[in-house]
This record gives structure tokens, C-alpha cells and sequence, in this order.
């Protein structure tokens, strides 16, 4: 992962929301906390980050996140139903008004010929709405993290400028 | 931060949560979601990782965590009372029987004389009890942070070897 790359985008989006007093809070699945743990590792991100529930286990997401858990049962953790319900419930759950959540299969166990390892749903939500996108990343668990951190910081990048 | 060391250690404790069927749960301030994603990092940690409450923000504190406003008023964020509230809150946020919370100030601001930069209170909760301590590390805001996940992951081994 390019840290510098990394960090010079994770300081232009605390410097996007401070301008609008914006806060942001993260639904963490596959990624366990990594988009979190580099969001604080700039200095001052109290200012515009509230926090994350990583939701890992099945269940946080209906209990903490307010996932509908019919929805979870028919579309499945890693959909976009999932992850649009997970944006938009932890903007609720932790008081912010711009999220990302984020919702996949790192690997190596849990891929299926529909939905194989690398397989990404993600959604952001702001004042404006709530858009969702799936990606297909390639690699190890771990690049598979870091990827999914930097598309969705690029996305928040996006809803934000 | 020694991740050979530390892959060692996650896999260790992931081991002994199996055996006797444990669920983890961690509750994250200074940290910002650095030990939740560390402990993903080890494949099949959904066999005993439910998930993580990052209480970045002072209100997530009480709203997800149930830390008592007046505690946190009383004591400071970066307390005992502050850090066994959130060990024992976020078991019943997240549904799990064993956890450990941190809250610390990683720097480089919001030390003050009495508590500096690098002093980190964490607590675990377990079936037996719960139990807190304090450090004082030192080094970069990285460096603290690093420090305070391996001293967390310490503490939850002694508790559930």
C-alpha cells in the first residue's frame, strides 16, 4: 500500500469535511478495521471522524447497523442491499452524516462461483444520497484489504469534493 | 510493529477463544480500529471476531458503549471507570463474552500534564471479571498505537490461556 499516496488523500478528505462541518463515520466487514485505523492515523481526524462499527460477525450487522435481518437472509452479507443498509444505518447508530460501508469476501475461505474471493459491495451515503458500487479485486487477504480501503476513500473523495 | 510476532500471537489467542468457544469483542479509541484489523488479518478469525465499537468521537462512547456521560464528565475519557465501562458495554453491543478496551492519547496533541502523550488505559472483560491497567508509552502517534494493540492482544492471552 503506497502510504504517502494514502495519506495525502485521507488529509484531503478531513480537509473537504471540516470545510462543511461534516462527520464521518465507517461500516467495516471484510476490511476488519484497516479503513478505521488509517482514517485516525492522521493527526486531528477527531475533528471530522466519529467512528466505525466492524461489523464481522452476521448478527452486528442486524444488531448495531440495523441491517433488516430478511434482507441479509435473501441477499446476503456481500449485496447491495446489505451495504446500502449498512451506510445508512451507522450514520443512525454512531450521529455522523457521510458514510462508507463496506462488505466482501477477502479470502482464502468464503468465495462462491457467483460471488469468489475478491468480490466488494460497497456503499457511501451523504446529505445528498446513498450510492452503492461492487468491485473485483485480485490478491491475498491483505491486498484485498488495502484495495477495498482505497476505493472507498476514493469514493468518499468523490461524494465530498 | 513485528508482524511475524504479532501473526503469532493473533493466531495463538484465536486458538484458545476456539477451544472453549469464546467470542471477542473490542472496543477501540485511540487505536482507531488498528487491533480490530490486525486480528482480521488471521483467516477464519470469524470463528471467534465478532466485531468492534471504534468510539473515536466522546458521544459514540455513550451511545453505542452505554459509558455513563457523567463517568466520562467525572474521569476523563482516558480513565479506568472510562475504559471497564467500555470493556463491559461493548459485550452487550456487540454480543460476546470476552473483551478488551483501550482509550489513550496517541498524540502528537491533547496531552496535558497530568495525563501526557502516550498514556493508555485498557481494560479486559472476561467470564471471570474484568481488570484494568494503565501505560505510558512513547514514540510516534504510529508507534503508541502499535504499542497499545500488542499490549492489548498480551492482555486478552492472559486472560484467556
Amino acid at each position: 500500500m503506497d502510504t504517502y499516496l494514502i495519506s495525502r488523500a485521507v488529509a484531503e478528505l478531513g480537509e473537504c469535511l471540516s470545510v462543511e462541518e461534516n462527520m464521518l463515520a465507517t461500516a467495516e466487514s471484510c476490511t476488519g478495521g484497516l479503513l478505521s485505523s488509517i482514517l485516525t492515523d492522521c493527526p486531528g481526524s477527531s475533528q471530522w471522524y466519529a467512528g466505525s462499527v466492524v461489523a464481522y460477525a452476521y448478527e452486528v450487522k442486524s444488531k448495531l447497523l440495523g441491517v433488516d435481518p430478511m434482507v441479509l437472509e435473501k441477499h446476503g452479507a456481500v449485496s447491495e442491499p446489505v451495504v446500502k443498509a449498512m451506510a445508512e444505518g451507522v450514520i443512525k447508530a454512531i450521529g455522523a452524516n457521510v458514510s462508507v460501508a463496506i462488505s466482501g469476501i477477502a479470502g482464502p475461505g468464503g468465495g462462491t462461483p457467483e460471488k469468489p474471493v475478491g468480490t466488494v459491495w460497497m456503499a457511501w451515503t451523504w446529505p445528498g444520497g446513498t450510492r452503492a458500487k461492487s468491485y473485483s479485486f485480485e490478491g491475498t487477504r491483505q491486498e484485498i484489504k488495502e484495495q477495498s480501503v482505497m476505493a472507498a476513500i476514493n469514493g468518499l473523495l468523490s461524494v465530498v469534493r
